[in-house]
């Protein structure tokens, strides 16, 4: 690393020192975040938002593709309403944030502030859905929720945090649960071919199945410090809300049916992935599919004359054909170029008075910090390649170090030896026991992240009872 | 109007019987909103909030080309904060809606869920800005907001609601002040020219200001009852602000100075606007521009053979070209006719065995029930033209309404009867004194709507006390 970058090499701690701390300094230092006022509350800031903004975009779109409408639904519910389904109150009351005063009266009922609006849903389906002509009903809405975290950290566990949840109905158990499936693809599509971040595919455990769900199927991604993270989660809900909530439809008989139900999500927290699978110690690095700017210009010597407008000319030349900047302010080369490399931009194009002479620019690579000199006539050309470059370099990279962090353990003391020395994910076989899912958590401070559709047979025993294992599932520390 | 439409004649009433009724059957049948759970709160269905969607997106991007970065602050402001400035608070803590427990435990500081979100932005500005070259800061969100309303109505009046808050400082108040103009013709570009309602820009009274503001700008339309609705106001807030949040920057001599605040908004109520300017007694009508769906093709005779078939082929032909949807249900044309008259599309294209034959279709407008009889051939060139003729009508009926609906009156008689008997916009001379606005608010329930940027001298002497007038204000009953 040259001189130049210093001054943020000794800005953010070093991951290798200090994840946590390495990861709050990249949210404040790449202008991702700010704190609020009310704790695990966060400010996202105008390049965080933009980021977010192109996920929710290309997201929407599929969403959308897929045959869904928007919606906006309530942010209140009623305190009897979030009652209705036990599992489902059980799991989400003690995070539940309450209103109990509008203006200076005090409430007859308490609100919730929804932590998710399953039981909204619910309620208006109940109303809504007479006959078999009226499914699916295929809804999904971009909104806020509160949910009250002991210990919050940004993007990862806010207490109020964004994200987009569909929520459909359906005349029969396999429609539902093609929906299930359908949306974790859109996810991982999204995840894996947008954000470059590899997923493992599969069903969570029912222990760590969202509270009322039949089954959850989820997305699991690899952070550099080998812990996973939860991306996406989609849940076949069964009929047990129905059942509920008195979601019935005559069905072509004219008999009277429960409809079988599904809700997905994908949240904020996905922009912990971004920066915890890509970063580095210079900072964020955005793949160039969801950079809000997929090129700066960076002027060298712009005093000398002509240098300033060969710039502007170049920016005006690849405006229609990337997302590209142009910073001209007084400050020193040296510090935008720490500025844009600390915000992850991925392509940065310097040119100068020699550049300008020779008639070409450089290209730096933010992924690998390779520099090459590209003549202007060929520009066009190059640079939407090289950004698709980056893309695939990025993506490739994240599989590589998931695949190096994945691990085989036939028994427990591999288990635990690994998860201790190097973390990651852990391929293990299981009985199908709480029990034994339990005390894997206990004794390794791991949890299963998921039991993939791609089944391997890595032993033929539970790694922590060694009776007949059922199934492989992936363990990880997770956040 | 034909035999076919008895339907929803039935169903809907007329405007003339009981307009507030008649509002609200058109937003019930056109699927636009239900109500919520929660006394106040609305469930923006998937065609209301297609419509919603367009707005957004446009003006979206009409805030973007002005300089301005989306971000997302907090749904929460700790008591103390809100109470930081005195004019507001008192303006806005009656209609609060206050979080009082986290999960089981009670929070040590109250909670206001946002009625919106200065004081937020004024905190981050505190802590953020240190320098003119910090400044301009032009931040923009879309969120949702709640205001603890007594009487509610879909809409126009929503306990929660959506909309965009813009939120910016500037160095000097010539640049706010501009910013608060620029925002405003913002407004009146988007409303005009994309929702065909034709509004009136001017100042509010201080009577009428935002709670906290210096002035505020607002456009105002006139609805076929002859009330008025405020559409979107910009807010100059001076200093004020920024002397109870500290908010200084150094300028270019090191002198700490205060900034200069705007804050400017535009909401859901909009849509109010958008159903009671254009809709009638078949229901909704869509201006082309924003309406989700265009075109409208119903088949007709479908079960003939080559029908459906030719049908699709003209969606496909024409999908590039604008937004087309086809109806190819097994249900009656005429219930489509109806159903998609309540819905405001506003071309409904037919097509049966004898166009088929004669290789031409049907365009039904929405705004004028005329047919029109076009080549095949010739409907790529004419469709997206009518389309067009149609956003102009829907905006120069409008705007004739407004200008018949509009009466100069220079004595209070003449107010009075003209708001008794026709309603609408009244011309009139003040003096600048809130006592008159008062008393002419106490006599003929009409409020002063603003004091138009283009001011006529209506007559010489205030139109309540005769003594000498300062400007001419528009007044009018209002949502």
């Amino acid at each position: 690393m040259g001189k130049k970058n210093k001054q943020f090499v000794e800005k953010i701690t070093a991951m290798e020192d200090d994840f946590a701390q390495w990861y709050t300094d990249v949210v404040k230092q790449a202008d991702l975040v700010d704190y609020g006022l009310v704790r695990g509350t966060m400010i996202i800031k105008p390049y965080g938002y933009a980021i977010w903004e192109n996920i929710k975009d290309e997201l929407d779109r599929q969403i959308k593709e897929t045959g869904h409408s928007n919606v906006a639904f309530p942010l209140f519910i009623p305190e009897g309403l979030l009652q209705k389904e036990k599992d489902h109150v059980e799991g989400f009351a003690p995070e539940v944030a309450w209103v109990t005063h509008g203006g200076d009266e005090e409430l007859l009922e308490r609100l919730a502030i929804r932590p998710t609006s399953e039981v909204l849903f619910c309620d208006y389906y109940s109303k809504n859905i007479h006959s078999y002509r009226d499914l699916p009903m295929l809804y999904n809405q971009w909104a806020n929720v509160v949910r009250w975290e002991k210990t919050t950290r940004p993007f990862l566990r806010s207490s109020e945090f964004h994200w987009q949840e569909g929520h459909t109905a359906h005349a029969t158990e396999e429609d539902a649960s093609k929906e299930t499936d359908q949306m974790l693809n859109v996810y991982a599509e999204v995840v894996e071919n947008y954000l470059a971040v590899p997923v493992l595919k599969g069903r969570k455990t029912d222990k760590e199945k969202f509270a009322g769900a039949e089954y959850t199927l989820t997305i699991e991604a690899l952070m550099h410090d080998g812990k996973a993270l939860q991306s996406g989660t989609s849940h076949y809900l069964g009929t047990d809300f129905a059942e509920g909530f008195d979601i019935t439809y005559l069905d072509e008989n004219g008999e009277s049916q429960y409809v079988h139900q599904t809700s997905w999500g994908l949240s904020t927290r996905i922009m912990g992935a971004l920066i915890m699978v890509h970063g580095d110690n210079r900072g964020l690095v955005v793949p160039p599919r969801i950079a809000p700017t997929q090129a700066m210009i960076v002027p060298i010597a712009q005093h000398k004359e002509g240098v300033l407008d060969k710039a502007y000319a170049l920016r005006d030349q690849l405006k229609d054909l990337v997302r590209v900047d142009i910073d001209a302010s007084d400050k020193m080369p040296g510090w935008k170029f720490n500025e844009y490399e600390m915000k992850g931009i991925p392509v940065r194009i310097e040119m100068g008075p020699k550049d300008i002479e020779k008639e070409q620019v450089v290209l730096v690579r933010r992924d690998t910090g390779e520099k090459e000199f590209v003549a202007l006539h060929e520009l066009e050309g190059r640079l939407p390649k090289l950004l698709e470059e980056i893309q695939q370099n990025l993506y490739n990279k994240a599989l590589e170090h998931r695949n190096e962090m994945t691990t085989v353990a036939t028994n427990m003391e591999e288990f635990k030896q690994t998860i201790d020395e190097k973390g990651g994910f852990i391929k293990a076989m299981w009985c199908g026991d709480l029990a034994c899912e339990e005390k894997i958590k206990e004794d390794t401070t791991a949890t299963s992240r998921c039991i993939p559709f791609e089944q391997e047979k890595v032993a033929d025993t539970c790694v922590c009872c060694k009776k007949e294992a059922k199934e492989m599932v992936y363990w990880a520390k997770a956040y």
